[in-house]
């Protein structure tokens, strides 16, 4: 099973849990793949920068991908994040990856690539080194990389790249980067890669409406994107953002930078997902008032899943 | 009437109107400052980034001060946005403001700070050379200015500076700093500044639980951010986040950076506040998609304020 | 006198004086004038950022215009540096710029472009704004800017803007951008601009073999960029890099980013070409230290070059 | 043989030499230290940014540490790069390089840490997880890792952690802070640090005057470094400066942000130190141009390293 620009709905990041002590906790990673395989993922991405990839060592991230692939057991497709600052280490990861049966490769451009031209390059490069059978999602995501690009860059990046499928879109603003985006597939004929929307879901409806396949973002709440798409699918809109906004106070709370992912494993813990809600060091910590906070985002959101019946 | 550290409630930041030619519009200024006096305001703020500052001539900013102080008529104070990156500039700004009937002045720290202890002595210099009786508020904006400071950074130039009466905040995340800030003043007996809360108040109710005293943004719902304070002041907790989440997709859509302020204005131009909602070159546009998306999240918002009731 | 392509030499970026109080000192600046002309100047660029120019009132500007091109007396070309945040800034002080008799505007991309689709896009707008007549200097200083761009990019601005006619080239490292941007218009047929060098000249010899048509910097010691530029026309690259590297020294100490002003200013000063190196607020001052180790430096300088004769 | 305070001279920071086809060169990384030790190293740094670090797999950085240790065989202490996005990852590291012999590690603050009580906070827990005996050298290098500190801060850092004992000193500009660093250990009574220079020596003659104690750097000719430290030491500053200046276009040219390291293996290379100066992908590379323009610089070195005698 391989990615391809077909690719829809929701692909999860995958948080990786760890123990209280910060071991990893590859007990908890099989009920957290159960848990987003049961509440409507369509995909699962591991490994990625919420995943706390680089905190893992080479033997923990290839425990992780093996846990999880067992897991899934090919019902759904796995992308493997394997941005790194070597290409060998790259290329090495990905092989690795898709010999052990993960459905496509994310890659995010280096922070060391100042111009357009360069990114353009270093795609290509890491293409032609990975060999024309390895499906690719490109991660457009200049709030963490500081690398912005337009959209002639994404699309020179696919005409010369026929196994990018994908692309992970998460530059912000993006609304009018995924119209123009779309619009050049018509208008231009470019080629139509799959478009999953990240910044955890914070701009859903829109995006779909003018033209995302889906998500792919770890809000901790998978069946709220799972079924805004499905809804969406289904010509509901209104009630798509009926659904959405009641979940939107706590997705806000999820994209505060770097601590949402703490406040992201809080939740998976609350809900049952993972033993712990561990961040490795150097990383953030929930205090008291962070915690009663959560909790009353949380009871506010239950009230008015409630309401909404 | 000279700003101090006991201000509270909704200082809204004025955008600043213009023609749909680019020409300085004083007579939808001065519609714009009775619409937000109407709707709550308890304060003004001119001449800030969201006012399109930088793209005045100094007679334009001169006639935005002037217009704005003379419908305000002491009614409200008016705080000045001076940021520049020359000192004496700034002075001659903040005097010319203060002699008008400014009630105190608005700072930034200058991207080109890099240490926190240039932004210290920066602050320092910058009081120094105002003089002791020029109320100033302190603005942490990280994600505009690049400039990253600490609590105790903040302490310290309070502590030097006792001009400084309050801090506009909007850090993101800020959460936990806002808590530290005011713990210090319970643990360390450090001074309390007024603390009012920016970043569109995309985060408003958990401000004010964190002991925030209001809000400085020019989100075009201003009754909304008095109200929600105002509810917050009563002990009524869940009802100010019922009626913020109602706009919180609206908030959301403001806070993207850049093309905020075109859909902001475009907002108040709807609301009628404003005859046109043209920003001065370089800046965003909206097209017609942009509209469209905007018309569903407005009507959906009178929607959910009418089943509010 | 307007710009063209075939610019040539060196265009030195006057700094602007003040006196020890801050105050615009134009009798310096008219005796600063002097002294470039003397040493070789080919041009003169004024208002640019080493000539704190953000730091000065429109009528201090206007000031520093008049002055120079008053004691120029068309002799040499000015070019007016005229980056602003708004457009119509940017456009009202070209305008009056090449009505007072300038020979062309410098313009570097606002720090808020963020992919080199805006940039292309905002030097087209500019340049439309400006009309055609405006001979343009692009001015591509990314360490200061933190604007990128390749060299398809600085192709695209000048297919698309005629008026465009020189790049003040100081991207870092930037030799193999100057060498494929003159490969280019062999290869590729693309027009050819003037390209003058700068930050400080501190690559100058390898970039006048790489095809530079000169420098347009500030070294307080212009004879010498005059010198190498003549030397390299005769053909004697050997002598002409002889004198450079006995030059080096203090051009490295120059390139110091934000330092280097002071540290010119008060070269400048020493040289006898004005009566205080005083740098406006916020701004570097040296100290004992600084002015005993340049002492040294220029010590070291005044031997090395009576050795080389 | 653990790092302390006293350290001074030149510890060089080795590159990590590849095959034409990027294998780890085992055989040309012996020469190579065995290249540095006879010009004069007093110490080694391995595995750090210049050594291509993030781009060798667990096992090679291993292999790197193991080769260099045993060839150097306690002759000269030997620092660890260890800078790693992990704690646990990082203390591992440290901990097995202690193991093998090392005498210190050096860590540069993460670009995720934002204020300055960040990153002290960052290095007292990564001291503390290190344990009080692995002697630490802090990397303060703000070009690369976008991390600004002030004086203050380092003054902090260093009385938190006593096992931090040298400061390699690469801030740009930073001659100010040496001196404001050196000037407290006198009039405030902070402890002293041993204080390398980097950014490739170039500033060290005035480096040295302000109380460096040597440089931390990958010239490629580092028996320049090792004699004008000695000519310091000796009290013949103008020696030393006429050999220092000798080299400076050569290490202005090697300066040059990411194509240095290109350049310098190419140096180091045609010195017979290592048999291939190929840098591992994604990295730069010299074109004909390129290389023709370093073979003049090398030889106007050898030149005028003869006319000095």
């Amino acid at each position: 099973m391989l990615l391809d620009s077909s690719a829809r709905g929701v692909y999860v990041i995958s948080a990786t849990p760890f123990t209280d002590t910060g071991e990893l906790d590859l007990a908890s990673l099989e009920a957290l793949t159960d848990f987003y395989l049961e509440r409507g993922a369509t995909g699962l991405t591991v490994l990625g920068m919420m995943g706390e990839a680089p905190k893992l060592s080479p033997e923990e991230s290839a425990a992780v991908l093996e846990t999880v692939l067992a897991r899934v057991a090919g019902r759904v497709p796995v992308v493997v994040g394997v941005s790194n600052p070597g290409m060998s280490a790259l290329v090495s990861l990905s092989q690795s990856a898709m010999a052990s049966g993960a459905a496509g490769v994310m890659i995010a451009p280096l922070a060391s690539l100042k111009t357009e031209e360069q990114v353009i390059n270093y795609f290509a490069a890491v293409c032609s080194a990975l060999g024309p059978d390895v499906p690719v999602v490109l991660q457009d995501f200049p709030l963490s990389t500081g690398v912005y690009i337009s959209v002639a860059t994404i699309e020179a990046i696919a005409a010369k790249c026929p196994q990018i499928v994908m692309l992970k879109h998460e530059d912000w603003p993006g609304l009018s980067k995924l119209s123009r985006l779309r619009a050049g597939e018509t208008g231009r004929g470019t080629r139509r890669l799959s478009v999953l929307v990240g910044n955890g879901g914070l701009f859903l409806p829109q995006e779909l409406a003018r033209g995302a396949d889906g998500a792919m973002t770890g809000y901790a709440y998978p069946e709220m994107l799972a079924e805004v798409c499905r809804l969406f699918d289904a010509g509901e809109r209104e009630r798509a953002e009926d659904l959405f906004d009641v979940h939107l106070p706590l997705i806000r709370h999820e994209t505060q930078p770097g601590l949402g992912l703490a406040i992201r494993k809080e939740v998976l813990k609350r809900r049952g997902a993972i033993a712990s809600a561990h961040v490795r060091a150097p990383g953030p910590k929930l205090d008291g008032i962070d915690q009663a906070e959560l909790t009353g985002l949380m009871n506010r959101l239950e009230k008015r899943l409630q309401q909404l019946g």
